[in-house]
């Protein structure tokens, strides 16, 4: 890790829509300084836990530039900009680098199956070429359970290769530890920084190299997550890290961006947190009933894990 | 099918790149002049064929304009216009009905994987009522190898009750005639118009109730894939149907949007048409003459394919 570039815990901040699916920047700008205000070192907006492909590119940029206006550190935002159109990559990334985004997550196009790393490589050369701007920092982002596209080893190599400094890291959501670790020893000690992408392997990531997580239950979980990356070094870390597993076994139970939502809903006794957008759906009142005995059970709610929760709640 | 409803042979019109990868609107509606005059009887511009997900929604109302501005009529076009954001597809289908397209062509949005038909029905309904437009004529599109999500017969069962008339149709890509004859049985009779995915199951298509086919090589075999369509009913079908699905064998050894441009550029004389967007990879010089091989020595080329060849040649 390079000093001033993003580690620690960062969320794919979820978005929140008004009843009539449009999406609601001042509940966005409410989530975001809760995060930061309570463990989260930056905001990973516009991941797949942020709905973000239901988002169109101007929804995404006017978003994005509301958080700067109303306080959010560019530092503090590693905005995803990887679209299936290179020219939407280009522009949604522009917009980034211009807001002083401290880095974006780019997924591979993802509607074209099987294609080769030759093709990949060429998309995200075009998107650093074209944005042209020395402040880039591009992290890739492997989630092949969703997009069905991968980033593999040999295209990493690749890139750094020809885009040392600008591409900067990955956020492996493969859920799959031997790609991470196989990642991490390929290309940590040249300063790529690995995130996590699921608080599980937060421990693990941070031994073998790794800089943190970027992690969907960062939204409603962020102070515990927090805490075991602060204390990742000590006697008590596998414990640390049990307990934060066990949450997210919870809450994994159901479809997580519909139950992130629900629980942001509770914390914040705002009804308006749950809507999603299509192909989405809201948990059913017994879905919600059921997660929240289930949390209650666990001992987990917003309120414990928030040190601030009182700036989740809207504004009366 | 109904009377004035999209029928026979439907080319999903591959969309070309200048050097620069910018939209060619000139080379798309010379391309788009040449197929009406050879065989095909409409345009499902911005398909799967057209790397339509590689266009952002600019580029792509501005192409579909330019066409109606170049003399295709809007009764000759269904563009796709589906896409993972819903506002995204509700921007796109409104402009084509507002310029008189035919129908529409819908992916389901596919970032998500595992979403539920409700989920579905949801992003679909939407789409309708927020262009709530009557001319509206929703053709659905099942194409799961690429797109990784499914229109079932359920789901299609549950719109076509709730918007009878406006969801009209249905492209099967999924490769898998049982797939195609299930949704046949299902719905034919009912004035539900089924487009076969791939000109292979054109006849079997005709023969169970179909309307015709939306398929790849309808980019370069025009004439042959439409006679087939003409001459379902004759006693040399079989044979027909065989040559049509012999010469898609040939092409689809290779990569199949690369191999339709490398295609176009030969026939046009044109190596302008051979640039496509990544993540695709044109063909490499060897790959180009191996299939300029295959097709002459299986007697097919451009000029043969097509009755009215000059119009596909650029403008000196």
């Amino acid at each position: 890790m390079t000093a001033n570039r993003p580690c620690g815990v960062w969320a794919p901040a979820i978005t929140p829509f008004r009843q009539d699916l449009s999406p609601d920047p001042e509940r966005f700008a409410r989530h975001a300084h809760w995060l930061l205000a309570n463990g989260c070192s930056g905001l990973a907006a516009f991941g797949t836990n942020s709905e973000a492909n239901s988002l169109n590119a101007g929804e995404r940029m006017e978003l994005l530039s509301y958080l700067v206006e109303h306080g959010v550190a560019g530092g503090r935002l590693m905005p995803g900009t990887g679209c299936c159109a290179l020219t939407d990559s280009v522009r949604l990334t522009s917009h980034a680098v211009r807001l002083g985004c401290a880095g974006v997550l780019m997924l591979p196009p993802f509607y074209y199956k099987g294609v080769s790393d030759e093709g990949l490589f060429r998309n995200f050369a075009e998107v650093i070429e074209r944005v042209g701007d020395a402040r880039l920092r591009m992290y890739l982002y492997h989630i092949p359970p969703v997009a069905r596209v991968s980033i593999s080893i040999p295209l990493i190599e690749r890139l750094l290769k020809r885009y040392p400094g600008t591409v900067a890291g990955l956020k492996d959501s493969s859920g799959d530890w031997n790609n991470t670790q196989a990642v991490l020893e390929a290309f940590s000690a040249s300063g790529f920084d690995v995130f996590a992408g699921s608080e599980v392997f937060l421990l693990r990531n941070m031994r073998n190299g790794g800089v943190g997580c970027i992690s969907a239950t960062a939204n409603v979980n962020p102070a515990a997550i927090h805490h075991v990356y602060e204390n990742w070094r000590e006697s008590n870390a596998d414990e640390l890290q049990d307990e934060i597993s066990a949450t997210r076994s919870v809450i994994q139970k159901y479809p997580m961006i519909p139950a992130l939502k629900a629980i942001v809903a509770r914390g914040s006794s705002d009804d308006g947190w749950a809507t999603v957008r299509p192909p989405l759906v809201e948990l059913t009142v017994e879905q919600q009933a059921s997660l929240a005995t289930d949390l209650d059970g666990h001992g987990f709610s917003m309120t414990v894990a928030g040190r601030n929760e009182e700036s989740l709640a809207p504004e009366v």
